[in-house]
């Protein structure tokens, strides 16, 4: 069995209930949800509801119908991207977006005229609330933020920035991609507009899930249109939530394995998470910070990572050690930029890449120690 | 047990397969495909390479990179419309679209200017290869329709239409929600520059799957850009398929099942699920078709129908018959508009809808026989 260090890129393994959830779904009753009044699709229906209420009260969201389901968190983030921004905008984000913010913002900066200012940070990609009022103009429309960085699990200062974008009239919206199911987030006290989410990382459930919160009151464009089940005989898109964002047919047995992750989650305890992932991750600092000749990129302390190890061996490429770890050690990392190139920049890893070992609440003490051991290795075998 | 015959919404049952096969990956083996070299992300990478293949086996797709997954039919047509037409462009679709190409057509009509054409039909949306020649004026630039209506299942002679678009240079999408599964489909043969498919009907995959062939040297801007693994260094969206159209985690174990649903099929034969479907569907006809008092609105030739049998019950409303169907006889319908309100303008039921019962491979004669004795209660029931 591999000692499976790469919960960061999705979690693995899913809680037994999250499987046989979409397994009784696929068996008993998986109609299309709101198509159709037969038993079977509203059977469907109830379920996808009970999944938006469950993440709903995860996030302290009020009303569940403020919340669209994804495919993904990318999904998420593009729609609130270019659902709310017109020529001319200015926006604001921080130096450790992944590629799912950033790619997204270069292209509407090319094509419609936006401006674009990236934050600045320390070496640890850490970025302070006075810096984002340094960057705020009369244009600024939207300040966009990652919640814990996918690269080395930095947390940055949400609830913060949402209180000056907030007192700014200033959009704020936060991709949470790598830190829902670690953090507790309520989208209230955080002075979220928006929030972006997968479903098949810290949430635990299967891959093809993710949602989208928008607030109440907050006018948005989707970027597709098609059949919602509502208002069919009107040919544009209805502009009710979560219609407006949600098109053709839904994962239904993804959206039930994620509403079991949920479950998984609320009776494990968020809080629960939070700690065990650190006391895994701050064992791997405690062990390897003191080795010479391995650069660490991520932080120990618990307000200041949301479970991951990040760090170079000198002299050997991040994907060569994180080939050794897979094939002479049975430990599954990754290398390379992990779909965030600013990110590395800021870290000063953009030509070596980094070696990343993302934790997950089903490791155990045992798979780190493995791990620790691995890369002491490795670190000792160099030439 | 349920008579489902609401296969044109969600096919259901799904075979034993396709769940097995989304349970070991679950279980076993699902990482991230793509994103890091560990042994489980190159398991993930590779089942979801065999399910590319599978399809562009099924439809004869030389090049499995020219396939991209999507969430379901919806997101594939979305970006196939907005992703190549510009401003002043003429767009001529049937009068049988759902509103997966509706909404959008309309959308991009008012927000950038394109114009479009609906080509008339006879009283079951027939179309006919002449009339798409009368529509066609020097900036016709996109030409879509439907392989086969999702309310009374006619089907549309793609390959003639496909056959005058290429002749003139103009590029042709199908949408193939209702056909993937039970007709034949060649990309090749049909002159297809672009094909949209949803998973999880006649391919008998889960829902949450779909998808969109891009012909070679067709250059399609995509509507979403984020992090897809490859060119990781680079700002903007990578320019190679499928990497171009697929942006964040895939829905790894829903493409999985998708790839038992082909296998099925095609151990099935395409061919035998097609005769099949059409010999229940004839028996509907048949059996009813002599009724004083129901209207019917689908043909029962095996080459005009993908195994729908559509209509109304003088004086009752279709909800109410839908209703009926369900609650008394255990019958799954789908009464209403099909998020197809065009298609009912040109049936003549965009007021009081219509009942459609659909097929799929798994039901059975005593299914069928079972809902005709239904409707014909309900026919002699009424006051």
């Amino acid at each position: 069995m591999m000692i499976y260090l790469d919960n960061a890129a999705t979690s693995f393994p899913k809680p037994e209930t999250v499987i046989a959830g979409m397994q009784d779904c696929m068996y008993r009753y998986c109609a299309n949800p709101g198509r159709g009044g037969h038993s079977m699709s509203l059977e469907s229906g109830r379920a996808v509801f009970e999944a938006r209420e469950a993440l709903s009260c995860l996030f302290n969201i009020s009303d569940p119908t403020r919340l669209c389901f994804t495919k993904n968190a990318t999904e998420a983030l593009n729609i609130a991207i270019k659902g709310v921004l017109n020529e001319g905008d200015h926006v604001i984000t921080t130096s450790m977006e992944h590629n799912s913010v950033l790619r997204p913002l270069k292209t509407v900066q090319r094509d419609m005229g936006i401006e674009l200012s990236f934050m600045s940070s320390n070496e640890y990609g850490e970025t302070f609330p006075d810096t984002l009022l340094k960057n705020i103009k009369p244009n600024t429309r939207l300040i966009i933020s990652t919640i814990s960085s996918n690269v080395n699990g930095i947390v940055m200062p949400v609830r913060e920035f949402g209180k000056i974008a907030r007192e700014k009239g200033i959009l704020f919206l936060v991709d949470a991609a790598q830190g829902a199911g670690t953090l507790e987030i309520d989208v209230e006290e955080m002075y979220m507009d928006m929030m972006a989410f997968p479903g098949h990382k810290g949430l635990l459930g299967p891959q093809g899930t993710g949602g989208l919160y928008v607030r109440e009151g907050i006018s948005i464009r989707p970027i597709m249109q098609g059949g919602t089940g509502s208002s069919s005989e009107y040919v544009y898109q209805p502009n009710m939530m979560p219609d407006l964002l949600e098109s053709g047919t839904l994962n239904t047995p993804g959206i039930i394995g994620l509403k079991h992750g949920i479950g998984f989650i609320c009776s494990f305890g968020i809080q629960n998470i939070k700690v065990y992932k650190h006391l895994l991750v701050k064992k791997m600092h405690e062990e390897l910070e003191e080795c010479s000749g391995l650069k660490i990129y991520s932080r120990s302390d618990i307000d200041k990572n949301t479970g991951i190890f990040a760090f170079n061996i000198e002299g050997i490429d991040s994907s060569e050690v994180s080939y050794i770890l897979d094939k002479e050690y049975g430990v599954a990392s990754r290398a390379g930029l992990h779909c965030a190139p600013m990110a590395h920049e800021t870290l000063g890893t953009v030509k070596s890449g980094l070696v990343r070992l993302s934790t997950g609440c089903f490791n155990t003490v045992d798979d780190i120690e493995k791990a620790i051991y691995a890369v002491k290795e490795i670190l000792n075998n160099r030439r």
